[in-house]
């Protein structure tokens, strides 16, 4: 499939899933060389869970799919811009390109926080509106310098 | 439990993590009033999955405690700032606060790309390592619109 058709895919997966009140109106999924590895719609209310946006259960499909925690190689199309989450989590699965139909301000207009929490990741920790507080570094950084020590660690 | 009590849990776990070769130095859990809701350790690399950080882990099996996609009036520890995947999370369960032990530049040191994604999310779109291409935003952007008349959605 070209990425328009994959793009065009997505768009009506979206718009199927608010018309059956599935869930948010976004839906993406993962491709290597035009072939579908795994696709998903928003399923955050329906499945109680916030972190269920399209791109994660795409990605968490994909890798499915190849029995791979890593998606080089591969392509995601989402129709809209990622929020911070979704885009972390396309940088971790090593994804080579994103395309996008809306953006962000689009979702903001339709009533989503995906502005709200760039601003936020942007500000310095204590400018946010999330108390963000600290405790027992200490111990916790021996833990990352045992994984450090530790050679046969499977990095990711 | 007090917070110091809940953060040397995830601290223990998160080790115990490193030592069974389970997955990265990580742990996290959320709790409400000193009462562990859900908890989690880095499962990347033993289920597959690269969204399955300690955070996500913990905030999908408090939801699933409390039968909720909204986690307000909680709490999350985590033995290490979270990246921006995580913290988007954090956003979208709409904790109420975050205790952290450890930060990025520990991460950063242990080998991890958390500052890394930090500064390609505060970079423009055009000026990140990951190519970021536009398709179709007007059928997208309708989906939304349908969305945003829908009466009978349920916000998140």
């Amino acid at each position: 499939m070209t990425s328009e058709e994959l793009m065009r895919r997505a768009v009506a997966r979206a718009e199927e899933n608010v018309r059956s009140g599935s869930g948010g109106p976004f839906a993406a999924l993962v491709a290597r060389n035009g072939v579908i590895l795994g696709e998903g719609a928003n399923e955050v209310t329906a499945t109680n869970d916030p972190t269920a946006h399209a791109e994660i259960v795409a990605i968490r499909a994909a890798c499915r799919t190849l029995g791979s925690f890593r998606l080089a190689g591969c392509e995601i199309y989402t129709t809209c811009e990622p929020c911070p989450m979704c885009l972390g989590a396309v940088y971790w699965a090593r994804l080579d390109r994103l395309y996008f139909a809306a953006d962000r301000a689009d979702a903001e207009h339709a009533g989503f926080d995906d502005g709200f929490i760039y601003r936020e990741l942007a500000a310095p920790p204590n400018a946010r509106s999330l108390p963000m507080l600290r405790l027992l570094p200490e111990p916790a950084r021996a833990v990352l310098e045992l994984w450090r020590l530790t050679p046969e660690k499977v990095p990711y």
